[in-house]
């Protein structure tokens, strides 16, 4: 399969969809560039795609595959009708994300390293609107890092699969907490069972 | 490389470390069969483990790789000098948890099939000693299933390195809960930071 000519994709690159080019069956309307992404994603031809084809089609800018729990991220919020697989509508949507992310990923890349790194994490969240202390940006960093932490050896980046995961948990974990905390004074009282909820929610 | 003869791998095995045979350069004392599996997932010959080695070695009972934040979390656990790298003694307690973790694996999948199910989960975490709602018990299944949640197709299977992580999560999860529940009746004021902290330390 000839899914080398990506315009997202090669080093450097923020990530995303690496396809060739498939023309047949455009239903009416349709736009003819993502019917053709659409259809060299579903490989088998069975007219959706799923979360295995999604799984293959998705790279990061170093050809890295995307990670599961990102494929599971997308395919749970796109999956409109949760039928197990994206239709090309859900798929019209999913692709925009993606777009959309990746121009985010490539404003904060500053250095143009293909991961995000401490200083440029810290940025793009205090951009969003997320005041967080030093060790919780490090904590951020470390969690989502693509590679593990040591005293020496190349410092902790973040691949565009697990930028894109990190910044919806915090958007999660944030908005649950603000959801609690009625009184908006930084503190709230939760269950065990809430907490649990809470936390296994995210992606 | 001849990596195919895992006594843990294979179709229906837990998952571990796939792995051939080298026996060079035995530390005196070291336990030669740990020795050789060692020396076989240090493919640079460089005396220890990079997470990169780790990672192209274990791999689940379907064949599948372990995921990257398993490999960050078993690198966390017994990467204990901080390096960066697995040596031979830090390895030996790797191998154990791994095995000890097998052995639960294999005891709780029931029915053989690989994965563990709703069922299985719920059988497990109870034995644990995690009385878990069925909504709860659902979320983990969800979360941590090697497939994406849909109205037909397979039931929603955790895999080994995702039901490893799945255990560690609620084990500390749960233990960060309690800490904080001082006079134990199951509910906590906690601060914004305090929960950012609790979550984002999570494997």
């Amino acid at each position: 399969m000839a899914y080398q000519n990506s315009p997202y994709g090669g080093y450097g690159g923020p990530g995303g969809f690496s396809s060739g080019m498939a023309q047949a069956g455009l239903p009416p309307g349709a736009d003819p560039q993502l019917w053709s992404w659409f259809s060299a994603v579903d490989t088998d031809r069975s007219g959706a795609i799923s979360a295995i084809e999604l799984e293959r089609a998705l790279i990061n800018g170093d050809w890295t595959p995307f990670d599961l729990d990102t494929v599971k991220l997308l395919m749970g919020m796109f999956d409109v009708d949760r039928s197990g697989t994206i239709g090309f509508n859900e798929f019209c949507g999913l692709w925009k994300y993606i777009k959309d992310w990746q121009n985010v990923f490539r404003y904060f890349d500053r250095d143009r390293s293909g991961t995000i790194d401490r200083n440029e994490l810290r940025d793009a969240l205090s951009r969003f609107g997320y005041n967080l202390s030093p060790p919780l940006i490090k904590l951020i960093q470390v969690k989502y890092a693509s590679n593990v932490a040591s005293n020496y050896g190349p410092a902790l980046g973040i691949t565009f699969d697990r930028f894109v995961r990190a910044c919806v948990v915090i958007k999660q974990l944030s908005g649950a907490f603000q959801n609690l905390d009625t009184d908006n004074d930084g503190w709230v009282q939760i269950s065990y069972d809430q907490f649990m909820q809470t936390v296994l929610s995210l992606p």
